[in-house]
């Protein structure tokens, strides 16, 4: 695909005249239309190169259109599209975000930060910079299909390898035999790769938590992405009649659950920034008159600090063994995933910063609790994310929304990101015009 | 089936001569070899008027060739032997249990008391009282087939109506069907029903719990069969990503449900004699990195009075509310069974406590916290009901034990219980003798 086109004339002209709240209009209203194409009739899910994923990229051309870009879609299926720079061979800087959808979705998780990105190449009205800028749709970041996320932002730093591409979904397609079956060359991925001199990448996403719209602020710039450890708890004591065991002769693993997901909560609320989560507890044999003798909880934990995190994981593992102890059960415990944190690119970030202020804005440093693809790219490359409010912190369901306003603020510090990093010392440096 | 001969000669005196011991380990081998007659390849089943029932009923038939009973199996598919008495027409007793089980179930569960009550029938060696003795080895008692239990003993007191006769099991057959299935006229069913007339009925089982070993007792009476409520409790709070909500912003339903599975453990050992459990928690969406907007838990509560209970279920559920109000959640509970305590005949439960004392124990008064087929006859005729102490509590798995001394104890108990009865004057002026 290629829409190149003379980049003069009238529309370029509208363009540059309008206003950043009509921009950030026209960008909720697209973040919609694309809410419409979906594998659900009733909500909105759009996984890893379904057939609606192909409708989401046909559609963002067409918005692209007039700007006279370069599209493709590589292959692990991620939408890059090229703004040229004033020059041949510039420096690139990435904007983007992702594609995919949850089931039953909002229409802004992801899907905000390409949109945006659209905004702010229109919003640049034909004129080049020193930098030539990517635009990404990352096919893959919710990891809904095949049960591992990042694969599209792990094919641009390397890491999606032949383990991943085996991953096979609900109905036994592989990621690989999905990335056929969309018409792409899973030979070709090596190519979707970054070379790593690119000048950095920037994110703008919705903050999918209530910190935001609780402090009463448009944006937040995230320094650090949070470490996150997953486990698993098992609690064993004796399966007995709910009526025929008196209570000092209960080994009632449910009980003793319970009593540690309460030393959980009470631990979260003592140690400053972190959360810390137990979403689901089976107790088995589960039944209203039977007591339970066993009961299998999960732990989720994130800190911006891994010492921190780590510390709170040995004291909850701690609390299970001793409260266990008390109570005559066992407990054993996995850790299923011990994710380190990873820091977002500093100089980056502080741009960023400065340019929300040049928008009016406060910027809020915060950690983000979620992972995004901005965590993936900064392997590579210097990595920037953006937090946008979410009112009320609701995400992951229709009622997700954004304001007009924010909008309109993000697209105001993208524009002003953009005209900084242009005569930045530092990419004039990069630049054939230096 | 009529398996009548005379009650005279060799083998008679053979049996007259066993010691309890010898009839315990008699009983225990027969216990033991009904466990091998199941659905189940790998363990023991054998639900309402399964195929192994019919076995089951044969092999007990086997047993009581030698004594000279009327055999019939009823139109609830309820065992039925009548061993007759000294005069046409006397006053009887029943003595029973249930012939089904729960799946992957132990030996002695219910079949005890029907094997017990071979070994009192041979224990009178061909001896007639002045009344009739019938044998019950009920049909149905654990529920599991229909999901509804005591089929067989509500035959009894005339409660096997027309909703109980269409519940269907799970391959959509319905207990009419099934007892059609099996040979049997489901318009015979009146035709089950006892009298009124009788002079009680008996039941020995297993404890199914730890008291009596916890006290190194081997048997027990029970006074009553305590009042059983059953609750189920939604906590509601909100969905959110485990992320990115810090703890102070959270409405997390499984943590105030822990709270109040702590309470509900709390308020059962501070009234004596109660027990409650949580034996089911279930958090929607029940996923690892998200924080629980629902959690569903189940309440079972029972107490020998049933003032007591009631007071527990109002503190109980009055503790939820006001978690979930501190906690910004709502709660909404709702009572799916409110069944009144039992009590047993205290004149026939006397008797029970005197034999017990001939037979050189002493007997623990007690509440069974579980229902029993004797719950059900005590509608209608004096019931008393004997437990023998399982070792460990453990029951409704392969593991349940008894003791040989103790089943000796009790047939010993059993065979004094008879003769007691026998010159006692209310059963005398009740008899063609008085």
């Amino acid at each position: 695909m290629d829409t190149s086109k003379p980049r003069s004339g009238a529309p370029n002209e509208f363009l540059a005249q309008m206003s950043y709240e009509s921009r950030a209009k026209i960008a909720i209203e697209r973040c919609r239309k694309l809410a419409t194409l979906s594998e659900d009739a009733g909500g909105t899910r759009r996984t890893f190169l379904s057939p609606p994923m192909r409708d989401c990229h046909r559609e963002i051309v067409g918005w692209l259109a007039p700007l006279g870009v370069q599209v493709r879609i590589d292959a692990a299926g991620n939408l890059r599209v090229l703004y040229a720079g004033a020059e041949r061979d510039p420096p690139r800087l990435l904007i983007g975000s992702h594609l995919d959808t949850v089931p039953n979705a909002g229409a802004f998780d992801g899907i905000l930060g390409v949109v945006l990105g659209v905004a702010l190449l229109e919003s640049l009205a034909g004129q080049q910079l020193p930098f030539a800028i990517e635009l990404l749709g990352f096919s893959e970041e919710e990891g809904v299909r095949f049960g591992a996320p990042f694969i599209g932002s792990r094919a641009l730093v390397g890491r999606l390898d032949a383990e991943l591409l085996s991953r096979k979904d609900a109905k036994g397609t592989s990621v690989r035999q999905a990335i056929e079956d969309y018409g792409l060359d899973p030979g070709e991925i090596p190519s979707a790769a970054v070379t790593g001199d690119e000048l950095g990448y920037l994110e703008f996403h919705i903050e999918q938590g209530p910190v935001l719209d609780e402090m009463n602020r448009a944006l937040g710039v995230v320094q650090t992405i949070a470490g996150q450890s997953r486990l698993e708890f098992v609690f064993a004591g004796s399966t007995n009649h709910a009526g025929t065991t008196p209570m000092n002769l209960r080994r009632d693993a449910m009980a003793g659950a319970a009593e540690w997901i309460g030393a959980v909560e009470r631990e979260a609320h003592r140690v400053p920034e972190l959360v810390a989560t137990v979403g689901s507890l089976a107790a088995k044999p589960g039944a209203v008159n039977v007591i339970a003798g066993e009961a299998q909880a999960t732990l989720d934990v994130r800190h911006g600090s891994d010492e921190a995190r780590q510390a709170a994981v040995e004291v909850l593992a701690a609390t299970a063994h001793a409260i266990a102890a008390r109570r005559g059960l066992s407990v054993r415990h996995a850790v299923l995933l011990n994710q380190p944190s990873v820091a977002m690119d500093p100089a980056l970030a502080r741009r960023a910063e400065d340019a929300i202020r040049c928008a009016g804005c406060d910027p809020h440093r915060m950690v983000s609790g979620a992972g995004h693809d901005a965590m993936i790219l900064a392997e590579k490359i210097p990595a920037a994310l953006i937090f946008l409010r979410t009112p009320g912190g609701v995400s992951h369901d229709p009622g997700e929304t954004v304001r007009v306003e924010d909008v309109a603020k993000a697209i105001e510090a993208g524009s002003h990101l953009l005209a900084q990093l242009a005569v930045s010392p530092t990419v004039q440096r990069r630049t054939n015009l230096a």
